[in-house]
């Protein structure tokens, strides 16, 4: 299938696209606002994975590459989402799956903290942004971009799949099974997706307070 | 040391007393609004827990085991924080560390979601109810009641633990470290107890939708 990561060139974006690259045969297309700074991006990420053939990472503006994409991963930060998704939502092709990655965090003295949107998820923030009725999927909150982007790390991680459309969550669930190293889990429709997304500046706080914990992820078990 | 665990009848005073009187050698007493719900409280984990001396584990009335206490467990729900802080903030030993592991939960159709509360997190409201002064930490909140009670199942779980007083927090630490399958990590000060708080209702949600994943809980890597 073809995946189309909007703001592909971000650190999440590094990151799982390397994977996706490495570890599956799908057609990867690297978005970005800027198409040079997406070519820039696939350059790199086609120097970075230990593939034979890389043909299949290609870069695009984010409105180009949204054509024929069976899923696309909304990596942007959520300031931007609002103005991401009006600038594809026309082009949105049928059946499409929509997946939020993204979380939104707020700082003070303390440490990281999550900060709810009023829609409750950055997820569902998402959903409300896209034309009604295209399936929308809450998966990968809880990655260190540091870890993906690290090929030569060994992944052992639990990644949980939140989504009112349940083609939409198994959809995603194999993607994931297809990633080694990574083992999904479906945590229900996408209102539970906030208590996913407060986990990653939960993350950050365990990195700022032990060394030992820098991109650390979550098995449940 | 002397734990004394406020509202230890309870599921998880039940799980946290059974494991502490079967992995170390403190002093547990075991608390209730009333006395005689106590004592049935403290037979019944008697006959559990497989120790030859069980003398270490007694039963009280809430104000009763808050004297001499070193760490005192608030075990109860958190509409209950109050009234029950409030019967016993008088006796609060000088130097005494209270822990709170309780969490604050709604359900709707979907599935179950974090409360926050105005404080920012159950730990914050415990804090604010007791006098100042008295180191408070967070801990123990996303370990499922029926893995602790369940003594013959090995646990292989990190507590995260967090507090503004880092001597308080050492301390919390170090008894975690005394339970076999527990790792405690330090997560930052009080205000970051919110996040971790927020983890127990995904493990609820984890078992609603997963056959598998009852009683689960979380190990970061």
């Amino acid at each position: 299938m073809q995946i189309s990561i909007l703001g592909g060139t971000g650190d999440f974006g590094e990151g799982i696209a390397c994977r996706l690259a490495q570890n599956t045969n799908h057609v990867i297309k690297v978005g970005s606002r800027d198409l040079s700074k997406a070519e820039e991006a696939v350059a790199a990420y086609q120097e970075k994975v230990n593939r034979e053939s890389m043909e299949q990472v290609v870069a695009g503006s984010n409105p180009e590459i949204v054509e024929n994409a069976d899923l696309i991963i909304v990596s942007v930060p959520p300031q931007y989402i609002e103005t991401t998704i009006k600038s594809i939502r026309h082009q949105i092709p049928n059946d499409t799956v929509v997946v939020s990655p993204a979380v939104s965090m707020e700082r003070d003295q303390t440490g990281f903290s999550y900060a709810r949107p009023d829609t409750g998820s950055v997820a569902e923030q998402v959903a409300a942004e896209l034309p009604e009725g295209v399936p929308t999927v809450g998966a990968f909150h809880n990655l260190a971009a540091g870890s993906l982007a690290n090929l030569k790390k060994e992944l052992n991680y639990n990644v949980i799949v939140t989504s009112d459309d349940s083609e939409a969550a198994s959809m995603v669930c194999s993607l994931i099974e297809e990633v080694k190293g990574l083992q999904p889990i479906y945590g229900g429709g996408l209102a539970n997706t906030g208590e996913v997304e407060a986990i990653t500046p939960l993350l950050i706080n365990l990195a700022m307070e032990n060394d030992d914990m820098h991109n650390v992820g979550v098995k449940f078990q």
